[in-house]
């Protein structure tokens, strides 16, 4: 790492955001990030994926697209499309999908296609601080709808629509995340699905669906997606295989009509997403992912019983949370004395990366004294010791958890 | 394929570009594009690679970066920074790079860092389209530079700069593909990067080295990089590995000051580029980078020679290039009534794709009648057929070449 005699500063293009700091590793107890448990990357199967797909096909990448197109690797679609179905109630084709760098890349590709500076947008009031920051880096209004256990609540949603439509204001999309909700894990049941979209009919406001933790319900059981009730296509449906595969594979997909597709691709200037990795991903998939999703979801299953049982020790009824069907994350309140940037901060001071209320949030108020915690990558024991740290600090910091809470456990 | 009943149009971002036409598979000869001689893949090698990296590494692609940070796979940014030593003369580390999905992403994340809507650029006047696209798209103005044999042509820069200077302007950069130009396939002499460096210096204007081509000289001998001979640090380096192992893995990079790194890290929010692919690379390329170079390299010259042969025999003297050092694309000056952008329309209608010269340059008329041919991925035969072919639709257009192109060859 060097720096230049050379001045760049006069430069630079305005409003970038905040120079990165040098990364130095990871924290002690990382509670952080979509990563996943390493003890269940099925890497066997992996390997065999990649040397068959490569000693079948590997000629093919010395073509960009391997020769399947712009859509991206034509048996990946074919697997999404019937995956799709089976699991979202979802009929497509190959066709109607174009597969993306990861989810991240289909969030930039469907904002730039729908919004521009000044454009007015609606969000779950807690939501993905990845989504809520490219809007506001992208200078998108963001309106946060209240959530209740059962997802983004309609009747809120309603009374924003028409006030929006009250003051002119037509919102580009409604993002929502229905199916294991991020940061509150809830899932949007089939009957508000249906509310969700005669409202976003009614108000010609389309919906982009955000489905990447679908896979990790613990039944296993799923309401079809909103894209899969739509009857007039007005849903913009993202899902990948982060989650159900490993996240180090960037590989996601979006699933729209050609009138948004045709759009996506005319922006996707990249020559392709990594092809070897949707090679591999489809040559595995195909045989193993149905089997391979229960494993990763019991194992994941078991680190949330073990986070629950550390709060509960840790934090006694100071910590509260619901129960979540699914997913790699717990969102947490604690009590209102606590700030939960603070807490971040003097916790990750300590080792222990948390994620703060207010960076997952549209409501910094609301989320003030929340904090999410991601369990599916620290091992057993880094969840327990973790915890125990995190609530030393909490304690320190704001004289909560008692020091009894101890014995102060939940019913 | 659908269309939705759901009219999205009212809700599109203004100034997006024309949607994408469906894909319906590539034309029959195909001399477009970075794509590859499907034949000199090291498929073995990179199978070999593939296993031996995920049995003993696998497991860490639950975690987005590998656990080896947001500059990308350590080992292959080790092997980069040791490459780049051997070859190009640039003394870095591991901690000088970021790894990236390929080089398109080099450009848009150092565009963005420096570059916004009413900035000005300074170019190779014929230059590569995708990088001009880029500028065009974010209402940047690019000044061309004229090339003669040894590429950008450094009193025309001088006199561009002053020009510039005078008018209150400072260029954001001068972009240059030194080492085999796109499309031109010169190479720049070590006495002209000092001269450009010295104009850089002068004017305060950094210099932006794309160096995608550079590992494919026939000679395999090359300048210094511009990097390498940069005292004050003024440069920014991008390379890829789309040219020298295969375009569908998307893996380039960035060399900078950290001044430049860490603007383009905090911009770069995609959770990191493909891990797979940086890992199998890496394993790759460590035993096997620079003995498959001369097997490629030897593959696409002997391409090249089919293709001046067959220009030769089907267009004579009607056909202009020089001999180009490396690369894999030959840049061809037709008789002046020909029209690049009709026969590119016209041929494509029988077959055979081409880059029209128009779209590889900041001067239309300059370009006119040039055309640009890639000749790495068709075979010997699709050479000698297609060229063929595009002579014939060339002569029905144009009127040349004369239909006894065949006897007037080049002495």
């Amino acid at each position: 790492m060097r720096s230049s005699a050379f001045d760049f500063s006069a430069l630079f293009a305005r409003s970038l955001p905040a120079p990165a700091v040098k990364w130095t590793g990871a924290p002690r107890f990382s509670f952080v990030g979509g990563n996943n448990d390493p003890d269940v990357v099925p890497v066997d199967a992996l390997r065999a994926a990649a040397d068959s797909v490569l000693s079948r096909e590997g000629n093919a990448l010395s073509n960009y697209t391997v020769n399947t197109g712009p859509q991206g690797y034509r048996p990946l679609r074919e697997f999404v499309a019937q995956k799709l179905k089976r699991d979202a109630g979802i009929s497509c084709t190959a066709e109607d999908i174009v597969m993306v760098s990861g989810s991240l890349q289909a969030l930039d590709l469907v904002n730039a296609v729908l919004c521009e500076r000044g454009d007015t947008v609606i969000y779950e009031q807690d939501s993905y601080q990845g989504s809520i920051n490219r809007m506001t880096r992208m200078g998108v209004n963001v309106v946060g709808i209240p959530l209740d256990e059962g997802g983004m609540r309609m009747d809120a949603l309603s009374n924003a629509l028409a006030d929006l439509k009250a003051r002119g204001v037509r919102p580009k999309f409604i993002y929502t995340i229905p199916t294991v909700q991020n940061p509150t894990a809830t899932i949007m049941s089939e009957e508000r699905r249906r509310e969700l979209l005669k409202l976003s009919e009614e108000y010609g406001v389309p919906v982009f669906e955000d489905d990447c933790y679908a896979d990790l319900i613990w039944s296993g059981k799923r309401p079809p997606a909103i894209y899969a009730m739509s009857k007039t296509g007005g849903v913009v449906h993202i899902g990948s295989f982060s989650k159900s595969v490993a996240p180090a594979l960037r590989v996601g997909y979006i699933v729209a009509p050609w009138e948004i597709l045709s759009r996506v691709l005319s922006l996707k200037t990249d020559a392709g997403s990594g092809a070897l990795e949707q090679m591999v991903l489809a040559e595995f998939c195909k045989p193993h992912f149905e089997s391979h999703v229960p494993v990763l979801r019991s194992a994941l299953r078991s680190k949330l019983e073990t986070l629950k049982e550390s709060l509960n020790e840790q934090f006694g009824t100071a910590a509260e949370f619901q129960d979540p069907p699914g997913g790699i994350f717990l969102w947490v309140k604690l009590p209102d004395q606590v700030d939960a940037m603070r807490l971040y901060q003097k916790a990750l001071a300590a080792g222990v990366a948390i994620n703060p209320g207010p960076e997952w949030s549209v409501d910094a108020a609301h989320s003030k004294s929340r904090i999410r915690i991601c369990y599916a990558s620290p091992s057993h024991e880094q969840i327990r010791e973790g915890i125990a740290v995190l609530a030393e600090v909490c304690r320190a910091e704001f004289g909560v958890p008692a020091r009894s809470a101890n014995v102060q456990k939940r019913a």
